[in-house]
């Protein structure tokens, strides 16, 4: 594979003083409940309210002069799209993004506050129009997660991580398509080669898992109606596929009820807002399905983008 | 009187590796939209939620043996009474909290769970029965703000956010009965004297500004019925207000209105739970009424006790 270990400590020298180092948290209250030592990696409060930054930016400071100059295209109705518009814009780069028609008003005006093109297709057309704006148009498309650039940026949450704690042992992340956990397990390699990275999806979303026991990529045929809209995925990329196979220590799956509840614990008890999505990487701890008795955990908190004023019923009502 | 420049220093030690060293958070859309560069304190994660247990821990700390042994007092159903429970149960100190008998099951609970006794009393009746029990049993009454101790140790919060952030220029701070202010104006003093301490209150809820500009503690008839529910003290301390006229700068008010978009914005854009009491120090900034140009400004994000998925219809219809 073209990915190193050194790819994330590069990444990690690109996005220094770009992306915000963001705050480690800890609470009491949840080591108790958990039985072991939690350290919450915030990229909620990173630029853009996710990861998603680091690795657009790690991607499209890498282009040519002239790809530069020609723009980048990408699609995505989520924090991708804010990310690589956000990047482009510190870059000086013509970004496109191609989001479903239905995208809600709010994301399509975080986007277009970014100075990016928006471009509106059908959910179904989506990478196709993509892809014929990059061929018509010259310009370079930046795959949400089945990039080498992509992967390594997204590593660099991780990096940091082990940078401002020592001696974890356990590193829990939440899967998508499968970006953040290879782009932490490279980072866990290189850093911490003791640390076991842990990718976590929601049970009714479990292709990555299935991918990484079989060691082909597993597709969905429809996006899994999970509470977790983040990590709605179909499939995980095949670069991401095999750095998962090489240094993911294990994969495991949480019920939407386990993430109801690790996502209202947060907000309540550590009163920080995240997505559905990510309070999918700390359930199986809170819940106790993946006991860690003792140890010294990791876990990546990786966004926040969601109205906490326009929440869904299955969160409001589960204690209302 | 007798709360010295000292006395902060010395509860900043008491509290050290007790109290949580909480983060201080920045944000560069804040910053553009208000136009200075702005530090948030952020409180809300601290031990219980809220700054009150550095002044509970500070007060009660310093019982003697006797003293300790005998009990604690207070009246509060909100983050006082949290604070005095677990500054009493890590310091093996009984405590007894008189609580209004509509106090929400939840906070009754969470005070319970530090292992305080609570006693039911009429709302208006609160004050009577604390110290009818102080009398009847010999327990120290622990008051929420007038009361040195309690204000030296409020003090600290401000206290590390100048060791956090140098040459801070202004720093805002909400005002309820004055322990925070009062506190947060002796920590300046001490360390920072450069730095113009501004005490924030609702308009509907103006008498610390009252007081503070007569130098008479005015009372208000009825708690005033703003939305910073945590700040519907009828009178400040005064205690409090002879640190005030001494050591504050200025004292300004913010509408219900400004303190709802405040809210709404730390929410959203910060991705930080905070009381609707606690956007009330932003609020002069982000609305323009009190603007600060180029200037770097610490703002004290007190508390973040509110229960995320039952928000009052002022906060969530807004913008729905």
């Amino acid at each position: 594979m073209a990915l190193t270990l050194s790819d994330v400590a590069a990444a990690a020298e690109r996005l220094r003083d770009i992306a915000h180092r963001t705050p480690v948290h800890t609470s009491r209250t949840l080591d108790a409940l958990a039985g072991c030592q939690i350290f919450l990696k915030c990229e909620n409060f990173q630029r853009v309210g996710a990861f998603k930054f680091r690795g657009a930016y790690n991607a499209i400071s890498q282009l040519s002069p002239e790809q530069k100059a020609a723009g980048v295209v990408t699609h995505s109705s989520g924090n991708h799209a804010q990310g690589v518009a956000l990047a482009a814009q510190l870059l000086g780069v013509p970004a496109t993004i191609v989001m479903p028609d239905d995208a809600p008003a709010v994301k399509r005006e975080a986007t277009a506050g970014y100075g990016a093109r928006i471009v509106s297709a059908p959910a179904a057309q989506r990478e196709k129009v993509s892809a014929q704006l990059a061929r018509d148009e010259g310009l370079t498309l930046v795959h949400p997660y089945d990039d080498d650039r992509i992967i390594a940026g997204q590593g660099t949450a991780a990096w940091e991580l082990f940078e401002q704690v020592e001696g974890l042992e356990l590193l829990f992340v939440p899967v998508g398509g499968g970006g953040l956990i290879s782009g932490s397990a490279l980072a866990a390699a290189a850093r911490q080669p003791g640390c076991r990275v842990v990718g976590v999806e929601p049970a009714i979303a479990d292709d990555a898992n299935r991918s990484w026991r079989s060691g082909t990529v597993q597709v969905l045929d429809q996006p899994p109606p999970t509470i977790a809209d983040g990590l709605r995925t179909r499939f995980i990329g095949e670069r991401n596929l095999a750095v998962m196979r090489q240094y993911v220590y294990d994969m495991t799956t949480v019920s939407e009820e386990e993430i109801v509840a690790a996502l209202r614990f947060v907000w309540q008890r550590l009163k920080i807002i995240i997505e559905p999505s990510r309070a999918v990487a700390l359930a199986p701890l809170l819940s106790g399905r993946y006991p860690a008795p003792g140890r010294r955990v990791g876990v990546i908190l990786s966004g926040g983008n969601v109205d906490p004023f326009n929440l869904p019923e299955e969160i409001t009502g589960a204690n209302a």
